[in-house]
């Protein structure tokens, strides 16, 4: 009784997305409660079109608006070097960096045996199709280094070995900026693990 | 060139709510990328709806689909004590809390020089009216405890005092739970000033 039945529905549905508790999706109802109409109805409209509007690439699986994507269709970039990532979310964290000049390839998720994602869920048959079609010199896994993560990139890596393409992983270490005293083991495990000479 | 043009402008919409940043704005974008078309129709529903749905109560100024509001409408509520607050957000922090059984009364702000509000841009005309109207014996002020809320609840008091109606501001002092230490000096500070005998 504490809302309206208006405000309680949109709270519920601010509150379904990630990283969204209780008071910011109150906030954020409130919000939009306060801005004019036309406002609001510019942010309905674009989130209605997003799912108007986005496809996946059909060569490396990321989100555009016309396929091939801008990343795949780009002359500049090297179609030999690809990145494998887990979703979006990753790809955009790379490519933030501009780092990574070549293709991508995004599984849409990690093999988690908890969840009931197997290898089959997810975009690995994708990438083995794009292994054999040939022309691919190096595959960079760049799944977060989390369990999930971590699994993926060993099973696509085992995988793909014996097709005879240098498997890399992304290094696991200290991050930069931060604190020997305040890194957890498993951290500096891993950083003393990937050592490189000078 | 990151984000694709609808993905972009979701983003920027999700942005401009309070409390969300350029992570919080992707990662809420990406969300409603991957539910389903329904779902995100249902979303885009919601937060129209609630611009044609909801209305101001003519009595407190509350957020309401009803006029009067079901604070305001409640037999069982006790008219004679009014608890002043900024927003709806305020009305709804004391109402979780079940410890006001009287009325509201909704300033939509707070007095703020810096930002151009005067005390004539909040609903302090429409509570004079109401205290005027009579039957009033406490006026408790629950604005925050900061520069605006501050200047609010001294402005009303000094308006109200007048009238011989009790006015009466919530407690500043410690939080519960806290830690002495920690507490900043202005809390201290309040907290002496505002002690009660045993």
């Amino acid at each position: 009784m504490l809302y309206t039945d208006s405000l309680s529905r949109l709270i519920k549905e601010f509150q379904k997305m990630p990283g969204i508790g209780q008071k910011s999706a109150q906030r954020m109802a409130l919000y939009v409660l306060q801005i004019s109409k036309p406002q609001a109805q510019r942010l309905a409209k674009a989130i209605v079109d997003i799912k108007d509007k986005i496809l996946y690439c059909s060569i490396c699986g990321n989100i555009t608006e016309q396929n091939p994507c801008s990343i795949c269709a780009n002359p500049k970039r090297d179609p030999a070097v690809i990145c494998v990532v887990e979703d979006p979310k990753g790809l955009l964290a790379i490519e933030k960096t501009k780092a990574h000049h070549g293709h991508y390839h995004v599984l849409m998720g990690n093999i988690s045996p908890l969840d009931n994602i197997g290898p089959e869920q997810i975009r690995i048959k994708e990438l083995m199709q794009r292994i054999e079609a040939g022309g691919i010199s190096e595959l960079i896994i760049a799944t977060s280094p989390n369990i999930e993560g971590e699994t993926t990139a060993m099973y696509i890596s085992k995988l793909v070995k014996p097709t005879g393409i240098k498997v890399t992983r992304i290094a696991r270490g200290l991050p930069m900026g931060g604190d020997l005293e305040y890194a957890d083991e498993v951290t500096i495990t891993k950083a003393m693990e990937g050592r490189l000479e000078f």
